[in-house]
């Protein structure tokens, strides 16, 4: 007969959390298809469990492809059915890669005279960072360790990234700006 | 004979500075190429002069094709020569558009306490804005009028941006410290 031809494939995301990537996890993803039935012209619809291990600190853009579970009938191949990882906004943190960046923020006051940011991580601790010296807007720092996974090398992980961001007084009297004009360099 | 197949075209960036994006003016562009002899078979290369005429406020991708201008060979049709405009950067402004963004850098005592930016003009003026206000990194301050002209309707002009950056000190000594723990809120 006719030769047959493959149907492009089926692309559906796969939305995973920091958290599993963190760890890794198995999902399972309910697909609907068609198959031919054994008189090779009609086809009835049926549901399939297809299941997905996400590896340790797997990176958002990586494919898992079934090959051949969409649908069939008297005429085609069925297309290969493949699914895209993709991150979960996460309520905290911020991914970059296999490091995670922690917005740090700090009121002015904690910026010049010194602060203690006390970050949550992954696995449910709190890392306490303190500095003395003044923080600069936009200056990170690095705990190294306490990232995500590397994808090729899962028990390294990356860092996490303390990102501070200082928030100024939306407004000072007028006694607090003369007192500031003697304290602070021009 | 055989058909004759035109040749891809033939793409030059055209670097354009800020100032001939404001005022409009004409490029030379100095090519090189082959043409035939009048033997039809024998080619000799010649220089030519393209004339570009940068208009006021023309955004960067503006394309302008000079058709048939690349190399003639017995068995081609010459390519088009395009150029693609680009912006040159410039040592004060960036483009965003049709607006030109200035970076306002001012001191932390400046930021709290009050402050003049004197920023220059592309037409060589200076505009003066003060803040009694609060300035917090990453303000933006509009001045109406004075960015570039807008490429549909060269008689009106975007903005100029005041972008503030804040500086702070490096570091502060221990009294300093003290004081602003009394001045600035927590």
């Amino acid at each position: 007969p006719h030769e047959k031809k493959k149907d492009p494939p089926l692309v559906h995301e796969l939305k995973v959390s920091l958290e599993e990537v963190f760890s890794g996890c198995r999902k399972k993803m309910k697909i609907s298809r068609k198959r031919l039935n054994p008189d090779g012209r009609t086809v009835l619809s049926e549901d399939k469990i297809l299941s997905v291990d996400i590896k340790r600190g797997w990176k958002e853009g990586t494919k898992i492809t079934f090959p051949r579970e969409g649908d069939e009938t008297p005429t085609n191949i069925p297309a290969d059915v493949v699914f895209v990882v993709k991150d979960k906004p996460h309520p905290v943190f911020k991914r970059e890669g296999s490091d995670i960046v922690y917005p740090a923020n700090i009121s002015l006051r904690e910026a010049l005279c010194g602060c203690t940011v006390n970050a949550p991580t992954l696995d449910g601790r709190t890392i306490s960072v303190s500095s003395r010296d003044v923080v600069k807007p936009g200056t990170r720092k690095r705990i190294a360790g306490e990232g995500l996974p590397l994808s090729q090398c899962p028990e390294k992980r990356g860092n996490m990234i303390l990102d501070f961001t200082v928030k100024f007084p939306d407004k000072l009297g007028q006694d607090a700006r003369d007192a500031l004009k003697l304290i602070l360099p021009p």
